[in-house]
């Protein structure tokens, strides 16, 4: 059993780098099966073991949804089996010290594995947060008395203003702007290599995977070391490159990816999937806690966002987890400041009810903002995949330049956008200043740099999210809300200060500042970061906990309620979302109410491969797995009747194959036998009232196979208690059935008889199918204007290739043929295999859905590489 | 239509006031179905109506679980409805105006309710607070210029401490102890009598109850109109009377009665019992959001504590309920501080992680405080229910007068419970000094004061939670917390003075304050909190909000962290949880996680009774009802073969057989068919690929019902796709698939036919024996233990009976037979039907679960009066 845990723990080392063929896989861990059955002997235990293997075996098949329903069976099974252990070994009366101490250590497993993930997070959180602020202020300078040092520890202690250890890079403006440049081109050239070369699915921000991971899909290698590496490297590097990123969704990432590796060390975790689903959303949590300093709100983040099933149990998880990170964190204290909090605010005014108008005037630019940048960010996306999957590391290169050329003459830009924030929120009194923002006389120079920051960020947050790097868009949306936010304040401000005694400002005390622009600036960042995600709660708590802000807490809310309902004109769903739709991921938003009205058999297959429980030839069974259609197959009584009997997984009876022909010898004609001789009874009269132990236990393969040389039994290996529905069950109950409780497949039977069969991608095609209908009616010119969009990014495209095909010329003449930039360039066309495409290629985005069937077909499909890296 | 919702609004109006006897009730819908029927003339319509009408009925049954599946599959069939009228009428180009506005009033009206319901909330919250504050204000003195103005209102402007216009009663010390306990014992005799006389289910804190409704557990009356108003006028008095008692409970609960009593003035509301929840859910949210000015405390509350099923939907609605209430709240600005948080405080220095130490040593108080007040509690209210239900009023009076004797004393336990949690929660520093609380030289008597504080707030709050009056636990438990965690926080204070050059404080800056005793209260606060209700993120939330101590977020979380860990110990759940045990509702705990490791079989009936398909007379069905044993019946095939049909309720049927008979007269010997005649082919060979329209809808019973005269038909309101699972499937996923999708009933079936039927009961009842089975292995004298516990239970009623009679002697000696007090006591117990036992007295305590099948048989229970309310 050793050497097969081994095995599997090296499989968190992802694909890209080594990866074993299926066969060899299964190979070593049936060979292994065997030796543990010799120590064993057969009996509960050899049963136990092939499920283990099978759970084994299964965690490697990539682009399945794992099944809830028999990995909490499987989990119970093996707690019993512990207990009947236990009470088989040490009698009812003695208990031996080891024993109650490893039954304690099972029961504090996950908490252990929680603690032990939750310092490794905030240790890495620590870690990352001094090397991006290193990274962020050597493109400005550099410390003259230790290198390594950013500007803040290098003038620590100083006095305000005049730090003489810090130099600029020159004392001329003009060549500071070039090694600006020069270096942000360095740094997101350094995280696009990076990315490409070793771990594709590190790039984006990770938060539409993972929540499609955590509700059950499984997508190899995303969450394993090399990305988690690949993501920490190349993440500080992405930032400091100034491009238009955050570090959030990545954070979240790297988080979930910490968590997946550690809980493959402990055997709870390795073998269920389930139970691996509550640690990561545990993680999901801890991430956001550590990104924000926000512990609460990273776990109402992981319950509102990321989670679709979220017991307490998780609740609980998530919260320790948040804790012990955010606590390491604090300990490490990577700020110097003491405080989690990343920019703490004190604002000594209250509000007052007249600005509830421009709260609302701010929501509404929270909603707008959301939907525009998600409608642009999603075409971008689609020209992005098709035509730039080649030269995702230029496209990123060339992003991070044009963003420092843009972005370096604007004030509000050329900062990092946390400090900008920091710059923005702040109260006029008692605070520095920083670009005289709260000078009377520069109110419009200030208003036009602010307009001009929000419409320039949003342009790049537009086109840079989802390029190449690791990129979250949390940050961005609120740099671009609060400088919004900010223009506003700083507006009213000036209207209440031209109309002091108008009845409007009435509750306005005299001679005193009535208007703080530094709140609107802050609630500005809410409504963007509510407008873009589509979350609410976990939106005021961060901010919250973000600023410590607490006398605010009900204009936060107002303007996220705005936000909220403004955007809820736009269609559901964040950004998140729209990236899940976008990509064709098998995932049930649990956030849609549909209202179908039919029942499930317009949305089922209703022409299913089913399996005789006896008299199949295993030469059928083998030509069965190789036409490879579905995930499993119902097995029913005889072909004509169809009384269901029970349903078997393609990887169990693949298993179940490759065993009964390893062991001997077996003639193409024997026959399988897939159910148990109790349940083979077909007499009605005698109803089963009594089946105390599961059918499966009762008898061992080995045996059978060895009595009967003609008869093989693959009864241990069938699940002999499908879900199943009446076909005239409404389809939303159905998928209600997938949401909640989560199983791989659901048999439709009436009066005991198979009449179909129904996955949660039926249920996404059908409903997929039910809104293009609905849509083609309200919207009947929708493909005049597809094709309009076509002919765009065709004309866009074209745009792109003349230029650069005149900068290839231009830099090869200057050169005189010996910089050749259209050699990468052709190059990388040569290579059309090797797609950067790690994510959002998989499907065609027009109503296609992931799923483990396609995985064969879609090997030589251009859009899917994922197999080879 | 019109009059029949109007007699369903009147249905708010709670039984105890009036409630027309259920076949009246009946007879009033039924008359006006068949009036609406004639305007309809039949058809799908007429179908609708039906529904409409059962769904009506179904609300009147009392002690029954809703079902969500068919509340769910019932609203579809309203939209599908509504969207085929409104293409019907319209046609598919013209949408006339008054339409569209008809739609948005659809889409538009939870949001317009929940807007209501939350102002509503925030307008009752106020009253209560000013209510509040002016009776505990009372007990002390009076207002001279204003006699309805309370001491801060009075003194409002007054300079510190000089207050001329509110004075003492008297100048006499005892003497005005004499009115306080006089006044006290007024309020209490008042809110006790209200309670009993008007709404005995207003009584308590009622989290219990409403965890369970919300579960989907019908209690008639117990939201209902005249709950709130009785228990919005006792709660007030009940806190002013100085009960150990919060009105944080209560809160939720007449927040939730204002949401069920204004959400039943909407049509979709009243018809969908799943929808209501939803609404009701939002409800508590607002109820804790007004109670602690904690709008997201609230939510996380309503989420964490409430809800079993939280789909985001609710957690927005709930945001925006909440939002409203505490908006509303605000603008009404009850205390007159224009702010939400109830004790603002603001922490100078931040904490040393030297103090985790003592901050564990307060968690671990914490969940020690919740296991033994639990524990005692629980067992004062067995002795409660059995020997003072017939005292309701003396017993809360009596614990008035000992509470008010008792606390009167000490100086933490005079002032109001929150009054005194802000005086405990104060820095030293800059703050007015309560009791020299800071004062170094009265450290040691201040010490003393607040373990007395303690130690007699756990004895009160022990023996009065649960007492007929509104009382919650949350801010008694909090106040419990604050004062020992102040005297920790003052002894820690003492080490570090007295050794300022110890290592373990090396990292206090000399010369300067090292500790703030205030923060430990504050976190004692929370860890008693946590402790009893067994609740974590959003204690950590509330306690944000009610602070704003932003800095001191780690340390709540370990607090409360500690506080879990240590509670876990003492078993699961809190104490709404234990409540709920102990009341024996049927509500299935989705904290626990269970491992029976038994298949469904286990736990399900067998011997179900079951109707044929055809074939039954009348007589026969109408004998069934009269067994009345279970909540419906499956129907099959015939009786040998059992081939599974589908299920039909007890009341559709009891309905159905009314109407039938209602409209002619009909042999006894009629023959009832269940079954519509596609659905009763009996050839295997045509299997059933596609039953596009639910059969129900295909045939009108009417029709039937003339033209056969000797064949009545119910497939109307049969149900045909009850859920049903395979016999061996696990306990656990069953447990599951109620606790998530919520249907009544699940039906077992094997190779299509039926061999059993388990509802949650049942699974409570397996689970229940399973638990004592197991603790009677591991505890094997607990009924030793429990005589013991019944001997003392009976000793301690011999004293209390004892000294009623030598006080009832001595008054009747001393007042010369004038005053009677055994006339009160021993006329109750001659109406001993009359028991004010509205909570907690259903079920026995050992294992018993109600359910609506015990209804009748109830009936003459001595512990179960509810239906003559």
């Amino acid at each position: 059993m050793n050497s097969a845990s081994r095995s599997t723990s090296l499989s968190t080392v992802p694909s890209v780098v080594r990866r074993p063929s299926v066969s060899s896989r299964l190979s070593s861990v049936v060979s292994i099966a065997e030796r543990g059955e010799v120590q064993d002997g057969g009996g509960i235990a050899g049963q136990d073991q092939i499920e283990e293997e099978i759970a084994k075996i299964k965690r490697y098949e990539d682009f399945t949804t794992i099944d809830w329903v028999q990995d909490a069976a499987r989990e119970q099974l093996r707690r019993k089996a512990r207990r009947k252990r236990q009470a088989g070994l040490y009698g009812s009366g003695q208990v031996d010290w080891r024993q109650k101490i490893r039954e304690a250590y099972d029961a504090a497993q996950g908490w252990i594995v929680v603690t032990i993930i939750g310092a490794a997070i905030g240790l890495n959180a620590a870690f990352l947060s001094i090397i991006t602020e290193w990274l962020a202020d050597i493109k400005l300078g550099y410390c003259t008395t230790k290198f390594y040092l950013n500007e803040d520890f290098c003038c620590w202690g100083a006095d305000n203003g005049t730090c003489n250890d810090w130099h600029r890079w020159t004392g001329l403006e003009p060549i500071n702007y070039i090694i600006y440049i020069i270096f942000a081109t360095l740094f997101a050239l350094t995280a696009a290599t990076l990315v490409k070369a070793y771990a594709p699915y590190a790039a984006g921000s990770g938060i539409s995977e993972i929540k499609c991971i955590i509700a059950g899909f499984v997508m190899k290698g995303f969450l394993g070391f090399w990305t988690l590496v690949i993501k920490s490297l190349a993440l500080p590097l992405a930032i400091a490159s100034g491009l238009s990123v955050g570090k959030e969704g990545p954070s979240v990432h790297y988080a979930v990816c910490t968590g997946n590796v550690i809980s493959r060390l402990f055997a709870k975790y390795r073998q269920n999937a389930s139970k691996t689903r509550e640690v990561l959303s545990a993680c999901a949590a801890a991430g956001v806690a550590v990104a924000f300093g926000s512990p609460i709100g990273g776990v109402l983040f992981s319950l509102e966002e990321m989670s679709s099933t979220f017991p307490l149990k998780t609740l609980w998880r998530s919260y320790f987890c948040a804790l012990v990170a955010t606590a390491v964190l604090a300990a490490m204290n990577p700020f110097r400041t003491g405080q989690l909090v990343m920019f703490q605010v004190k604002y000594d005014r209250s509000w007052h009810f007249f600005e509830v108008l421009f709260y609302i005037i701010i929501g509404v630019f929270g909603g707008l903002y959301g939907a525009f940048v998600m409608k642009w960010n999603l075409r971008a996306q689609a020209f992005r995949k098709k035509y730039l999957t080649n030269y995702a590391v230029l496209e990123a290169t060339l992003l991070a330049v044009a963003t420092a050329i843009v972005c370096y003459p604007n004030a509000f830009l050329r900062i990092e956008m946390t400090e900008s924030m920091k710059v923005l929120f702040r109260e006029c009194e008692g605070a520095e200043d920083y670009h005289d923002l709260c000078d009377p006389d520069h109110r419009f120079g200030n208003v036009v740099s602010l307009i001009l920051a929000t419409i320039i960020r949003i342009f790049f947050v537009i086109i840079s999210y989802g390029c190449k790097v690791p990129a979250g868009i949390f940050v961005p949306s609120m740099a671009i809300g609060a400088s919004f936010g900010r223009t506003v304040g700083i507006i009213v401000q000036a209207i209440h200060e031209a109309n002091p005694k108008s009845v409007f400002f009435s509750s306005c005390e005299p001679d005193v500042p009535c208007i703080t622009p530094g709140t609107y600036a802050f609630l500005g960042a809410a409504a963007a970061l509510s407008g873009i995600m589509h979350i609410t709660v976990s939106v005021v708590v961060i901010m919250f906990e973000l600023t410590g802000a607490l006398t605010y807490i009900l204009p936060t809310m107002i303007v996220v309620g705005v936000t909220k309902a403004v955007s809820e004109l736009f269609g559901k769903g964040g950004i998140a979302d729209r990236m899940i739709w976008f990509s064709g991921f098998p995932y049930l938003d649990h956030k849609e109410e549909h209202n179908f009205g039919v029942p499930v058999s317009h949305a089922m297959i209703s022409d299913v491969v089913s399996i005789p429980s006896t008299g199949m030839t295993l030469k059928a069974v083998e030509r069965l797995l190789t036409k490879d259609n579905y995930q499993g197959f119902p097995i029913v009584d005889d072909e004509t009747s169809k009384i269901l009997i029970g349903y078997i997984g393609r990887t169990e009876l693949r298993y179940a194959v490759d065993r009964a022909k390893r062991e001997r010898t077996l003639s193409p004609l024997a026959k399988c036998s897939f159910a148990t001789t109790s349940s083979n009874t077909t007499d009605p009269t005698t109803p089963l009232i009594h089946p105390s132990t599961p059918a499966s236990s009762s008898s061992n393969p080995l045996d059978y196979a060895s009595s009967q040389a003609t008869t093989i039994s693959f009864a241990p290996y069938t699940d002999t208690t499908p879900l199943t529905v009446h076909p005239r069950l409404p389809l939303e109950t159905v998928m209600e059935l997938f949401r909640k409780i989560g199983p791989r497949v659901i048999l439709i039977e009436h009066r005991g008889r198979l009449t179909g069969l129904v996955t949660v991608k039926d249920c996404l095609k059908y409903q997929f199918k039910a809104e293009a209908a609905e849509h083609h009616l309200s919207h009947p010119r929708e493909g005049d204007l597809r094709r309009l969009e076509e002919e765009g990014q065709e004309r866009v495209w074209g745009m792109i290739r003349a230029a650069a095909g005149w900068v290839s010329d231009t830099v090869g003449r200057v050169s005189r043929g010996r910089i050749r930039l259209s050699d990468s360039w052709e190059g990388q066309r040569r290579r059309g295999n090797v797609h950067p495409t790690a994510v959002g290629a998989a499907a065609s985005g027009d109503g296609g859905v992931l799923d483990g069937t396609e995985e064969e077909g879609r090997e030589d499909d251009e859009g899917l590489e994922l197999e080879n890296r």
